[in-house]
């Protein structure tokens, strides 16, 4: 199968882009020996979880109890859902547990601590430390650090944080003071748990930026990341790439042509209403448009509306956009993790214009 | 079931809602005599057209050849696919007619409906006419208008338009010119193909706004619409609908607190990334705050950020928002066809806390 012979809009992933990107995060984190546990809220896909955890001690990290179960019945036990726990999500966390997997779960909560030791089989737990992001998490400093320490007692595993704000971060050495404010932040808690007497095997860190980034890890027990495998416009304009590893591309067909526009069928659904990089170097626009084979054939031409189920494609100066109703595009997206969500699968490439495999993806909640 | 119970985030549908907004089409429509061909590229559910198509002849707008499937797998024929066709696409259209189906397609290029005429099995067709949004189209006095027809010979079927720059409209004055425009232009463009001597038995028009506020309707044979169905803030904002018309709402549970703000577990995923009310008087942020029985319990409390799986709530100046992890609320979408595309199924309540039924959804292409 070829990729001008697929229904349109769809994913199409390109392996050989995608193993550029996993070497260049394992390379950076072998540095520092330090273990990585591929956050899998991107790729959401059991195929790309096993090459991204070759080599690695085989943990992974989730977004949804949806990923905790697709994940745990394809053989993956060792499992950090990373978003805060409520009480009432504890019973399928148990359920997954107790059929063979190992989830771990998150919270910054008092209550839900005491909610936790008191349910009849609990999870692990790493307490969130916010680090900068100023999103959820206790500061390391935080008098609840060691109260909600103290209620989880036993379930204690350690402690996790997300500098998330390195996505407001515009250069290496921005990189660089963020991710040490990260590493810094958790092994601090970290200590202080150990000071009181508490078990803090695991100190958790990560976003790709300071992952890649990051001069020091010391202290830290897992690296975690996940959008560095596809990469996006997003990302390359902050510096964790460049624009030729971008792996993952929308392919969509042209719907309508006027002079120097086109229409295509990957709008706000296919492409995702993200527009990260409205706040960038370069504004994409809803992404930036390519050959089929995936070259910038184009320039800067962009899609520059997203309606529900239309693209509005502008030419970039200087490049003609002369294409027939039914001619074929690949779209790199702003932030790919937003723009895989509508799709069911992949379509995988290496490099060329043949479909080498067809990958699920698992969505939803 | 209550809501209570239910996993998070989801689709919250409350019938009663619903069915009021149909009512105030169908009024508005039959002040007209215009029958509906409701669009389902919101709603996307069997159960929804069922209700949206009964008193009317029956045939319904989808926007992805994927709800094409579904709504003729579940016994509607009559289907405008309202996306300009690509020539690869009519072999799907030819096999859905071959089963029963009867779907119309569309198109605005003379290639285009060469491939059409020249295909095995060609599907009606509307030709597409631009009456101001400046999207797809030829305008209604455009020589192509009549070349096109000429291309197409018995295989046309008519004209449509859209008139999406009603969202651009801020006034019932502004809706009103608006769909005057597009009544204006399509039958305008219809009259000249009756002239050349072509059939254009069906004259298509309608956006929600328009349809709701047209003066006149003359000439017209069909009104189309959809997001009318559910409401969003965005339409609200518009003039469609009061706020307290929003049928579709997210369930989300509180996962962290702090003073002022709340994390909730309904972030870019499961509301989307439109933030299309930053246009409007109004910005909701990505979604408004309600409780778990959908009042406006919070003021003005909005989610003020939203990353993939995590949505900052921040509250209105005066509201106190001292929820416990796990407390349940409603967020009301900017748009509701982008938030509902995210999740699977419909939790459907009669304006309480008690589920009724579990509708499914088509998603994808």
């Amino acid at each position: 199968m070829k990729l001008a012979d697929l229904p349109t809009p769809c994913l199409v992933l390109d392996r050989s882009i995608l193993l550029g990107n996993v070497s260049a995060m394992v390379r950076a984190l072998s540095r520092h020996g330090v273990p990585l546990r591929p956050h899998m809220k991107t790729a959401k896909s059991i195929e790309v979880a096993r090459l991204v955890t070759a080599g690695q001690p085989g943990g992974i990290t989730v977004s949804t109890l949806a990923e905790a179960e697709y994940f745990s019945g394809h053989g993956i036990a060792d499992i950090l859902y990373a978003v805060g726990i409520t009480p009432q999500k504890l019973d399928q966390v148990a359920k997954l547990n107790a059929a063979g997997a190992a989830v771990i779960v998150v919270t910054d909560d008092l209550d839900t601590a005491s909610a936790i030791a008191a349910h009849r089989q609990p999870p692990r737990v790493l307490i969130e430390i916010d680090t900068g992001e100023g999103r959820g998490g206790v500061a390391p400093d935080d008098y609840l650090l060691l109260e909600i320490a103290a209620r989880l007692g036993p379930y204690l595993a350690g402690v996790m944080t997300h500098a998330g704000h390195s996505y407001s971060g515009r250069s290496i050495d921005d990189m660089i003071r963020i991710a040490e404010a990260e590493r810094a932040g958790v092994v601090r808690a970290a200590e202080r748990l150990r000071e009181a007497g508490h078990d803090a095997a695991i100190v958790s860190m990560g976003s790709s930026p300071t992952a890649l980034h990051a001069e020091s890890l010391e202290g830290i027990s897992e690296v975690r990341a996940g959008v560095y495998m596809f990469g996006d416009l997003f990302q390359a304009e902050i510096g964790t790439h460049d624009l030729g590893s971008i792996a993952l591309t929308v392919l969509t067909s042209v719907i309508g042509r006027r002079p120097g526009r086109l229409l295509v069928d990957a709008g706000g659904l296919a492409l995702s209403k993200d527009h990260s990089t409205e706040t960038a170097p370069k504004d994409y626009g809803y992404g930036l448009v390519l050959d089929i084979v995936g070259r910038r054939a184009f320039g800067d031409t962009i899609v520059r509306r997203a309606y529900q189920e239309h693209g509005v494609v502008e030419a970039d100066a200087g490049h003609r956009l002369d294409l027939p109703v039914g001619a074929k595009l690949r779209i790199a997206p702003n932030h790919t993790c937003m723009t895989a969500a509508a799709h069911d699968r992949y379509y995988v490439v290496d490099g060329n214009e043949d479909v080498a495999a067809v990958w699920t993806r698992v969505n939803g909640w």
